[in-house]
This record gives C-alpha cells, sequence and structure tokens, in this order.
C-alpha cells in the first residue's frame, strides 16, 4: 500500500478508537497496533497522541469541506444548496461516523492553539452555511431568521447525528439527508403568500 | 446558608469548572476553593473526582424533568405541549449554561456503570418527547417522521446551544425558545391540506 493509503489507515484506526473509548482511553500503541503500523513507523509521522488527534480532525473537516464546496457550486440556488449541503453532510457521516463523533466530543482535549486551527476551518463551514442563508434571505426564498443562528442549528443536527444515526439501520445516507432536510429546511423556507 | 444550599453552590461550581476548563483539567481542590467549602467536608459528600461529576449531570437532568413534567401537563395538545418543552428547556439553558454543557461533553469521563445511570435519566426525557410526537401523529398534528428521529433531532438542536447561544446577548431565553420552536415545529406540523 502506498505510504498516504497507509497513514489514511492509522488516521481512520484513530478515529475508531477515540470513537468507541475516548482519547483519553486510547494508547498510541493501540492505534499502531490496530492500524498494522509499526510504533516507530508512527512516530515518524508524529511527536505525541495529541497529534493523532488534531490529524484525525483536520482531516475530517477538510474532507467534509472538499466534498461540500463543489456540490454547493453544482447548485444555482440557496434552498438547493442547503439540500445539497445535508446530502453530503449526510453521506459523509454515513461512511465516517466515528471521525465526526471525534470532532464533536474531542476536540477539547486539543492544546489552545491546535483547537483554535481546527476551529478555524470549522468556521469556514458555518460561514459558507452562512453565506447561503442570507443570500436565499435576500432572493425571498427564506425567512428572516438571524443567518448565524440558523447555520448553527444545522450544524447541531448534523453534529447530534451520532446519538440516534446507525449506520447499519434500514433508514440509509439518503434517508438521513432527506429527513434532515424536512426538518431544517420547512423551517427555513418561507412559505408563499396565501 | 443550610446544608442543601451550600451542596447546590458546589455542583453549580462543578459545573462551571468542568465546563470553562473540562473535568480532566479540575481538581476537587480547585471546587472546594471556589466554592468556599472546605476539602474535608467535600470529602464528606463524594469520594472522588468523577462523584461531582456524577452529581453535576444527574442534577441538571433532572432538574429540567421536574420543570418540562408539568409544563406539558398544563397544556392540552401535542403542537403546545413541544413548544412548552422547547420554552421551558430554552430557559433552563439561559439560567445554567454549564450544567448542560457538561452534561453534553463530560458524560464520556464517567465510568460505565454510571453513565449508564445518567443515560436511562435522559432517555425518560427522549420517552417524553418521543410520546408526545406520537401522539400528535395520530392525532393528525404532526408529520409521519420516525417519532424516535425527531426527538432525537429536537435533543440535538437543544444540545448545541452552546455553540451559538449567549446567555448575556439581546436573544433572550424567550427569543431563543421562539427560534428553535420555529425550526423545528414547522418541520413537523402538517401542513393543512391544499
Amino acid at each position: 500500500m502506498a505510504r498516504e493509503a497507509r497513514w489514511d489507515q492509522v488516521l481512520d484506526t484513530a478515529a475508531r478508537l477515540f470513537s468507541s473509548q475516548g482519547f483519553a482511553a486510547t494508547s498510541i500503541r493501540e492505534v499502531a497496533a490496530q492500524a498494522a503500523f509499526s510504533k516507530a513507523g508512527l512516530y515518524y509521522h508524529i511527536r505525541e497522541k495529541e497529534d493523532l488527534l488534531y490529524h484525525v480532525c483536520v482531516a475530517s473537516i477538510e474532507a467534509i469541506l472538499a466534498q461540500v464546496r463543489p456540490a454547493v457550486a453544482d447548485e444555482d440556488n440557496p434552498l438547493a444548496q442547503l439540500a445539497a449541503i445535508i446530502r453530503v453532510h449526510s453521506l459523509y457521516f454515513h461512511d465516517h461516523p466515528d471521525n465526526l463523533k471525534v470532532l464533536t466530543y474531542e476536540l477539547g482535549q486539543l492544546p489552545e492553539a491546535r483547537r483554535a486551527e481546527v476551529q478555524a476551518i470549522e468556521r469556514q463551514y458555518l460561514d459558507l452555511i452562512r453565506g447561503i442563508i442570507h443570500e436565499g434571505q435576500m432572493a425571498g426564498q427564506l425567512t428572516d431568521m438571524d443567518p448565524t443562528v440558523a447555520a448553527f442549528m444545522l450544524l447541531s443536527l448534523m453534529n447530534g447525528l451520532h446519538n440516534w444515526y446507525d449506520p447499519r439501520g434500514p433508514l440509509g445516507a439518503a434517508g438521513l439527508a432527506e429527513t434532515i432536510q424536512r426538518i431544517f429546511l420547512s423551517g427555513l423556507r418561507l412559505e408563499s403568500p396565501k
């Protein structure tokens, strides 16, 4: 396997262990063993366990943004763009539930400076959503709810998924997206004048 | 101050410190000092730091339930009952943001058995919401979305509040409740037949 693919496998293993047993309870040795990577090889990439958490968080939020941005560019109106974000995010969660759970629950374990770096990337995601909502309001498609608040509410819905969504269950990624779209977009859509 | 009020003050202090700097970074000594409680006195109530986290979590979820249940009983239809839950929960969050942040983010620090105890109380809250949604569906008020999923989505909206709601900001508890009601109840309400 190429070096990059092997490293991705380390990050996936770390995400799975941090998610299932917590960052504090996971050792570098365990990650290396389960990823079939030598501990010495791991120390070539990282210096301490926090580095692994940092890379999992950055890779997760960057992976979502890398898929969300083109999906938004492909749509020509704000409601369809929001629906696309929900679709892409739901699919990413379906495929990588551990990554997003770690990003939500273990970010606080990073030292201040690195946490701020991850939050700066998360902020780009928030800004993207907020900008679309603002455009939808200008275009008369969406209600006048504070765009920042509305963007945070969408992210809250998506950050709570690991509490109830089972990727092996019958709903599936498409059903998941449809469910979030139904709650969030109905609340935001401006009702047509009676 | 009566013993019970002094103990409540210890729990409030613990919630504030766990919320602002994390459970792991907070010492019993610090909680005792900031609550103006002797460390010896604290050890009369608890044996270790985890006990403090356990009591904060239980007190928080029980306090919400103690306010939510009568508010629900006061309303005679499912939509009004859901609106009441959102109102009471928003007000509790407004008054005790640290308690709910700790309940969301630090629960994983408890040992398995105690975490399960807290989750069993949280499950009562979920069951209450789910039951009301189910009733609303039977009464033809609400759409046929899976009541469990809908209940989790409402809790996700409320568990994400600390990411954006500032109790000192201009929105206020009533504005907060109205915002969540607008997103969540519009998504769930059955549109009147055209």
